[in-house]
């Protein structure tokens, strides 16, 4: 592009103008740069004096020196301004998608690359062994392909069980080249679970909350398995995995491991409730799909002719049971779509006919939060005519209706009835049948229902020390302090020389034995803090001494107050993070531990501090509106600022730099062209 | 954003840079537009005097005359310049960010619009009638709900079928308010087929090529059933359609019509092969899913330590059958993956053993393009490693392997086997279970076995006249001009008062007679170019007249030369764009035909010309290249020029501003993050 003579007077005018201080805009750019270097490479062009510019100016120049019309150069100006911003962004958008393409154009790869790759016979023909006699996979197929890989081939091998928060957590913050890697998963991809309720109603593609594990693992040139785990062979320090080959016939072989971390989450828990097939879940993708299209396919079946009044209301009857957050951002989400997107095309009846109900069987809604936190959603939901339904209980969910049980104020039970078109189930979390297992084989460490117990240092109790970990949902952390006291006592007994029952400590005493506690037990520090309060108080012969029952009814008081962790992507990611950092660490320390033989014994607690939890908050969306539960009683509710924030949150805990831009695109989306309420169909 | 006094002098200083033309870009932009309105706002600033500007400037003022340094002011102008443009990017998108949010914000409703609608008794409680007693939906529970719908609710009745390329260009483009429109499909969305086999392998999302049929036809207010329909009584002008309710129980109603487009499209053609069952279609969107699925599947089945060497490679072997566009570009895209995406993660192993085979039961892919077309493809393929298997025909499909037979040169059919991991069908259309009713029930008038027949005026043969139409894939346009050679004569005849056969024409009459051919017929127009060539030679008896047997021979020979159109999205455009234009003549003549009384007769060919397909060309994918066959002879063949080309003129032909911007969204991610191998599995 060249520019016109026209053009260039503008713009030296315009220039002219600026000096004058009258209007400071761009107005030349409204040419493109290709004029600016034109200009610039046109060294005949007459340069103005210096101080005083000749009034005289021939015709074939281009710059004038008469004053402008003075009525008419703001309005001139203006213009010159306005068409100069155009230009520009036109300039910069056109350069950038320029840009773009050039870039495009060289993600295209013209020759296929099949060279030549070295691979281990054992890997194709693995041998059998372990106790069942299985295929042991020592050696994978891609293990020589390339130097980073074979250079990792005969480091220690860490297993991962799962790829969920706790597992992608870990392999985000190892080190590449400390530990041969393999993720063991039966899905491939890393879900980010808290935006699945915006998944279901297609506020977000379901693409842009997936990660390839393959992606995440690819910077520690890690192995991965699409199979599931079965069991552990402990012993043997071998996981027995399942999948399904191509007949759908199970497959099992071994995997060996020096370290296996167990991070393979939860399922949902059925509370022995009846009917639970006539409902859906909301843990994976399959299950968002599955809900997208149930949702939609009510909708289609309430708008055809020969539907009947009372079944069309029943169809769009949607019952969430359980109002914990999950629950509570799918009622805001499924509210959301039908009030912003539903009635744009389809018959406005059903808006009218469309009834959104909450179960919860306590006496309120998001009760892990703060009191201020769950009025408000309540608040919020009975404006949207979203229906809470608290103190009650689902007995059985039917194909048309549900039946539950409430306590009435004079704390009497009713039954009552909901006639559905769609129910989702989400209320809380229990083990999977591998952890049920696992905690079979441990039965005389495991004693937890629900969870497989670790230490502080999640080590999966039971196991030898350093071999097997626990994090995430699948694992809760064994917080019995008062059991470890013989552990806290011994050092101080030996000192003495006496029998650490007979001990009698004095106040220096306490205070060791309290620091003792405190780095075994960080969740403890908190209940910690008086040290001088807790000694008076428990010093109930006022000896000024404790002895070993005074201290052991202590330790029993600061065990009962220790919650148990909550089970929630946040505790998963942290503790997935304190793994790597500690086997980070061991690694670095290996040389020095092995020189001087040091193989055994509590190396993670001499390496490594105790897991210790914190609470960065919770927040949950409900409806063009979203909470924030801070923790310590700080908690923040709003609208769409409060949204914003929500999203902010969300997309900066986004795992990678793609999902971040997916989800950014997809809000623009939803903006631009509303939610996709008529995709799927059966 | 104020200024900052360095800002503006830099400005000022530019400014004076640029009346020396020494650099023409925008320095102050580095500021904000903020920034210049503030200037612009400051009165007292010292003005520059025009002619003479002050040589002495006192501290405070901003504007220095001294000249800058000459040796930097290159340099310093560049940086100026660089700084600018930056900062003006920035600017722009700034500004282009904090717009979409302020917009975003705006798309958020607050609160629930629940008004009272009317609905019509007759909608919640349908009559029952028609041949088979069932409820027939004459109004719609919308009907009444806003003024526009409640203005069309008396107008003629037009109920499409389909919701295809036909269906859908069909309602881009009849105008508002002329009908009562009700759309009659099994899927609530209209699907951009030729971009299906992009979207098996991850280079579009699926949701990017879909348009909710509701959102295309609320431009005409218009009325969508899901259902599907199941016969037509002719005579009562009923579509009996049928729907499983929510306990899967088939639900069956009649639609009344005046005017029924038929749009249904096609079945894939199995052509009689055994073991289908095995093998993947490629005709919907559930297909794209599936087939995506199970390609991730067998990749990720190759992977497993357990899966011998041979089943590696059998799983690895994709086949595709049918060397049309379908297959051709699904085999490109298939290659790109491979090639492209997967060894960035998956072994590498796994691209070494992967084979690419295209099985075609012609001598050449892509036989219906010109023929240096399917040359450049089958060379572009053997150069990818692409095995083109030509002249062969699949016998049976085996969950393990294909059988087929190959002729060998010498004419020889020998029988060949090849492992196979995954197969795709996609060899032709036939019709429809629906069609063939259709067909049968007008045996006497329907005779084709493919497609349901209509004359040049898109009526199905067989109905009354303007009472139903049948376009795209289900149809074929008869091209029967022999067959009404009395019509032809009749007017001459008549004005002869002599009986049609034994009339003799001379050659203004066949002129004349010609005439009225090209206007039924417009596809014979090619055939009927030079008159006096063919006049001459089918006057066998050089007699200078046209006998009714000579005639008769001559509209033989163009009916043979004529063919059927083929089975192509475009087709169905054309056919329905020409449906719509012609409805809307008729909605606007309307009014006149009824004061005149004239009901009934050969409206369409009054009021509209006959029906002519213009063919605008075909284009294929064909790996990193695409192809063009511009018809006549014309073609085109290139590289990553093509490609875009290529995507060019689906990104034009796409169906809405939507799917555009989600298609271009799509293709930068596959730039940018490359195509998402891992997010499925089962």
């Amino acid at each position: 592009m060249r520019p016109s003579t026209s053009t260039s007077g503008a713009a030296l005018r315009a220039a002219h103008g600026a000096a004058k201080c009258r209007l400071l805009v761009c107005p030349h750019a409204a040419s493109s740069p290709w004029a600016c270097s034109t200009l610039n490479a046109r060294p005949k062009l007459p340069s103005l004096r210096r101080g005083r510019p000749s009034t005289a100016v021939t015709s074939h120049r281009f710059y004038s020196d008469k004053p402008l019309p003075q009525a008419n150069s703001r309005i001139l100006g203006f213009c010159y301004g306005a068409a100069a911003w155009v230009g520009i962004s036109i300039t910069v958008v056109g350069v950038g998608i320029f840009g773009f393409f050039l870039y495009d154009a060289s993600t295209y790869k013209e020759h296929a690359t099949r060279t030549d790759i070295d691979v281990s016979q054992l890997a194709l023909q693995p041998r059998r062994g372990g106790p069942k006699n299985l295929p042991i996979a020592e050696v994978f197929i891609d293990e020589d392909e390339c130097e980073e890989k074979k250079r990792i081939k005969h480091k220690p091998r860490l297993v991962v069980l799962g790829g969920g928060w706790g597992g992608v957590a870990l392999l985000k913050e190892l080190n590449a080249e400390d530990y041969h890697i393999t993720v063991i998963s039966p899905t491939n991809y890393f879900l980010f679970t808290p935006m699945l309720p915006s998944a279901t109603v297609g506020t977000l593609e379901l693409r842009s909350l997936v990660e390839p594990i393959r992606r995440i693992i690819s910077r520690v040139h890690g192995h991965f398995i699409r199979a599931r785990a079965e069991d552990i062979e402990f012993s043997d320090k071998l996981v027995e995995v399942s999948q399904l080959d191509h007949q759908g016939k199970e497959v099992r072989f071994y995997v060996p491991y020096d370290k296996l971390v167990i991070a393979v989450g939860s399922v949902t828990n059925p509370h022995g409730v009846k009917g639970l097939e006539n409902a859906f879940f909301l843990k994976d993708i399959d299950d968002a799909r599955k809900i997208r299209n149930r949702v939609i396919h009510n909708l289609e079946l309430a708008c055809l002719p020969t539907t009947p009044d009372d079944e069309r209301k029943r169809l769009l009857s949607f019952v969430v049971c359980g109002g914990g957050p999950t629950g509570v951002e799918f009622a805001a989400e499924l509210y959301d779509l039908l009030n912003e997107d539903l009635t744009r095309h389809f018959p406005r009846l059903l808006r009218n006919e469309i009834s959104v109900h909450l179960i919860q069987s306590r006496s309120h809604i998001l009760n892990t939060y703060d009191e201020t936190v769950s009025k408000y959603a309540e608040d919020r939901f009975s404006r949207d005519q979203v229906e809470v339904l608290t103190n009650s209980r689902v007995k059985e969910v039917r194909p048309d209706k549900i039946i539950f049980t409430q306590k009435q104020e004079d704390g009497k039970l009713t039954t009552k009835e909901l006639p559905v078109g769609f129910c989702l189930w989400s209320t809380g979390v229990s083990q999977t049948a591998f952890c049920q297992r696992l905690a079979k084989k441990l039965a005389s460490f495991q004693t937890n229902r629900h969870a497989l117990e670790t230490d502080t240092h999640l080590r999966l109790n039971g196991t030898p020390l350093g071999d097997v970990y626990a994090i995430g949902d699948c694992s809760t952390v064994q917080n019995n302090v008062a059991d470890h006291i013989i552990t806290f006592l011994r050092t101080l007994a030996w000192k003495r020389g006496q029998n650490p029952e007979t001990l009698h400590l004095h106040f220096s005493d306490w205070r060791q034995v309290a620091m003792d506690v405190k780095k075994r037990f960080p969740q403890a520090v908190n209940h910690l803090k008086r040290l001088d309060k807790l000694f008076a108080e428990f010093d109930k012969d006022q000896s000024g001494t404790l002895d070993f029952g005074e201290l052991r009814e202590l330790l029993n008081q600061i065990d009962s107050k220790l919650t148990s962790l909550p089970a929630t992507a946040q505790r998963a990611h942290q503790q997935g993070n304190y793994l790597a950092h500690k086997f980070n660490k061991m690694a670095r320390l290996s040389d020095g531990l092995s020189a001087n033989d040091i193989r055994d014994g509590d190396l993670d607690a001499a390496v490594y501090k105790a897991f210790e939890y914190h609470h960065l908050g919770s927040l949950a969306y409900i409806g063009n509106s979203a909470v924030f539960d801070l923790g310590d009683g700080w908690s923040l509710a709003g609208g769409l600022w409060a949204v914003y924030a929500w999203r902010s949150v969300y997309f900066a805990q986004s795992v990678s730099f793609r999902t971040r831009s997916l989800m950014a695109m997809d809000w623009a989306k939803r903006g631009v062209f509303g939610r996709d309420t008529d995709l799927m169909s059966f």
